[in-house]
């Protein structure tokens, strides 16, 4: 009997210490991490609600005006906001399941996709707005032909996509820095 | 006399651990800051002088057609090729001195100048292509009147600003990774 003590302590002892650093305050570089707006807070889920309403609303406002088709660059508009949706409303069901369940969502492969897919959408995003911009102004103010079309649609729509890609930016900025500072 | 030695002694080993680490190779961090495309580098020049060329190309096309006055999206491209240009030969004219002088550029200021400029000029390249391409594809698939305009040309102008903004890319990417890593 005493001569499995001297096994059975040390493993005691172990254990307290691999559930030591549970209790005490986490090391500095986890606070640094923890900047709300991160995938799995309530701000990265607030951005991505953001995002998924703007390009709904993109999508919706374009979509209701029946000339839309007819350019290409509108039609690049409303694939861009469908992806940006899609994506978005992926990724606020990841930030919903990970804040219900309190899991960290910051391993280096989901951080390095998110950031992929961010900068995807991104980039999809903004060259949409603007090819909608160029046509829209060209509408209006070169060829100043607007009573026959739905400027107002067009300049609403283009509008939402750049609102979108301005929420997108946070997201993605934070992305790509957890990236970078952990490579 | 001997109630001044040990104040003399510990000087004389301060200062020989201060001269220390210059006679030392370079820590591991000053390695990874020396990447071939950073400013200052021969790299970085070679990135600068293609951006100019670049730029140039698309701001000699676009000028050298008549009508490209009659569209807002024209005129914005025009507009950030020139803002390219004089940034790049800046950046350049900057990068010979300090190649000439081997001097290094990367304090935290410069760098942090340098990203911004490059965002600055990134977004307008990009959103000045992305115009044009719209408008481009606008006249030459869904009006087809490319019989009545220098489509070649825009589409030449609007190609040589992709590959403009293709070559600031990586300074870009290179001055706000060196900007994180050291914030």
């Amino acid at each position: 009997m005493f001569a499995s003590r001297p096994v059975v302590h040390p493993m005691e002892v172990e254990a307290a210490a691999a559930d030591a650093p549970a209790q005490q305050p986490p090391p500095p570089w986890v606070l640094m991490k923890d900047v709300p707006g991160m995938p799995g807070t309530p701000g990265g889920l607030a951005f991505r609600v953001s995002q998924l309403l703007f390009a709904a609303m993109s999508l919706a406002i374009m979509s209701s005006t029946v000339d839309f088709a007819s350019v290409t660059a509108f039609w690049y508009l409303v694939a861009g906001a469908i992806l940006q949706c899609l994506w978005s409303l992926f990724l606020a069901i990841v930030d919903v399941y990970a804040i219900l369940v309190k899991r960290c969502l910051r391993n280096r492969r989901a951080v390095a996709l998110f950031a992929i897919g961010d900068g995807i959408t991104w980039a999809v995003t903004f060259s949409g707005s603007c090819s909608s911009a160029a046509i829209t102004v060209l509408i209006n103010s070169d060829l100043g032909i607007c009573s026959q079309n739905n400027c107002g649609s067009f300049m609403m729509s283009t509008a939402m996509g750049f609102m979108c890609w301005l929420a997108l930016s946070p997201s993605f900025i934070l992305n790509l820095r957890s990236l970078s500072t952990r490579a």
